[in-house]
């Protein structure tokens, strides 16, 4: 009877001692985390009517010349608020010259595009409605199109008490539609509000790795990321395949060049693929190549392993929503082209 | 007092005598009605687990070959299931031959596309897949996606019990979810059910002009249409813009040359522009040139404008649905690439 007992006691006592391990790892990293990472809050709806009309017109193919490209095609709600190519596909099919940021948890940022050309969601909502390579639609038109619905013409009367349609409400209920797309309950958000178990050994070391090799200096604040422009290729300069020269193009200063914002990195398992111009394919090759320009580091195997481990415990709940049904054009809509 | 009397009573009566010619109307052309045109009935659900992984493929870009085009990008569910284009756009920018059929209520269709060349909408839904000209993703590729795909893997081991994905998985849950498109309680419906309220006495002489003058003899059955196949330019030749030549191209009989399925007016007013070619731009363009081409007939402008009032009340209750989540991809997911 003594020896199974002892073994089972044993057994019980390695046990403990492989879990304690783990939180006392967990609850020192978990202090030095929560000095620079907060975790996503749900988001507060202020205006319910402004967000189902934004949510529309996020969806609103109209919006574009062709009358086939919405807010949606490149940053799909049902993907990770991205269209995961290396840059998007617009008008005429051409190419865009970046790759396409997610929309999910972007009220975070400090600003919007890669190099932070718009201030705030709504001046960014502005800007792919008009650019030739994207929805390639002029903004008079597009708020013309807008004016003759019958159903957003009701709508907008409610929200805004007026008749006249114009880009400002078009843009004002898309950026309080996008300030909904928050992505609470990651896994690491679990374990930052002091849940243990939300993270697996392999993961939490990740996490650990992450911090301590300096990729925390850049990726912090809630959005791990988004809150800073800094250059890439600290170390070792990058040769990207795209013309974009960063921040420069909004500062016009030369020593702004390939300064760019740094991207999220919330739902990166989704956002595949990586940099301004997609050309890191999976976290393998991002997280390798960030290692080396920026931080002249080589990741082993195995830390390479563990931290892309911790990344994926950075995917957060994408929101629920309906799909939003569009009111008919009315006589006089203008009929789209995709010719022109 | 008499008099005021005398006149109150008068005015009851000359409002009653206005409201019942129209029950009387009414009742008349109900009857003929109900024999030829039953109303849309809600879906009823038998897989419900199938219905969520067809919604999940109807929005899933990754299974054209560019990663940017769905079923939904030309059949678009908040639209009226099409998306309002002369011809589709699909891969690389490319016009397609036909306008996109809607696809409300297709499942009450004699057979799918306008040459009927898919039985059912199973087989319809594995032809744009592969179509050149739309998602241009050959089939063993679509595949090869989805078994690459771990949060579609094991769903379709819960739903057909196999670790081995195969096209009829894909287009057999696609086609359950499409079977639940159905747009009920439209006004017309509403009508014919018995409320004479629904109609206004406009669109209920509409619908006798539309019944008297013989559109009603393609135009029946629960989609208004969708139930045979008939030549276009009956009277008169009609001149398309478009190569196809119908049902010729399925039977390989010239007789069958310009022979279309029959379009539904179901929510005819969302899926403007119409015919197969797209050229009748509007509801009153596309009556006129169906009454000159078909029946030889001239509606004068009254007539016109009360058959255009009854089309309108044909719009049902859109299907109110989820925006699908999709899985992440998996480590060995093919990666689009819209250039090639």
């Amino acid at each position: 009877m003594r020896k199974p007992l002892f073994a089972a006691i044993a057994a019980v006592f390695a046990v403990s001692a492989v879990q304690a391990a783990q939180p006392s790892l967990s609850a020192e990293l978990r202090e030095k985390a929560k000095a620079i990472i907060q975790p996503i809050e749900p988001a507060k709806i202020d205006h319910p009517a402004k967000v189902d009309l934004g949510r529309q017109l996020f969806f609103e193919p109209r919006l574009s010349l062709s009358g086939i490209i919405s807010c949606n095609t490149c940053h799909n709600l049902s993907l990770g608020g991205v269209d995961n190519l290396k840059t998007s596909i617009g008008h005429k099919w051409q190419p865009g010259p970046v790759n396409a940021p997610t929309v999910f948890n972007s009220s975070l940022n400090i600003a919007q595009f890669w190099d932070g050309r718009a201030a705030n969601l709504q001046e960014q909502a502005a800007g792919p409605i008009q650019a030739p390579v994207e929805m390639a639609m002029p903004h008079t038109l597009a708020v013309a199109v807008i004016q003759s619905i019958p159903g957003y013409v009701e709508t907008i009367k409610t929200i805004y008490d007026t008749d006249v349609v114009t880009l400002d409400h078009i843009t004002d209920a898309m950026a309080e539609f996008e300030k909904t797309l928050v992505t609470p309950n990651a896994r690491f958000d679990k374990w930052l509000k002091g849940d243990d178990k939300a993270l697996t050994a392999t993961e939490l070391e990740g996490f650990k790795i992450f911090y301590e090799s300096g990729c925390i200096a850049c990726h912090n604040g809630p959005n791990l990321g988004g809150n800073s422009f800094q250059k890439l290729g600290v170390v070792e300069p990058y040769k990207s395949t795209s013309p974009a020269e960063g921040r420069a193009a909004v500062t016009k200063k030369d020593e702004d060049r390939w300064y760019f914002k740094v991207p999220t990195l919330r739902n990166v398992e989704l956002t595949y693929p990586y940099f301004h111009d997609g050309e890191a394919a999976t976290l393998e090759d991002a997280v390798t190549l960030m290692g080396r320009l920026q931080l002249g580091r080589t990741f082993t195997a195995d830390e390479l392993k563990k931290v892309v481990a911790f990344l994926h415990t950075l995917t957060g709940e994408r929101p629920q929503m309906p799909l939003p049904l569009l009111p008919p054009s009315g006589p006089n809509t203008p009929r789209p082209d995709p010719f022109k």
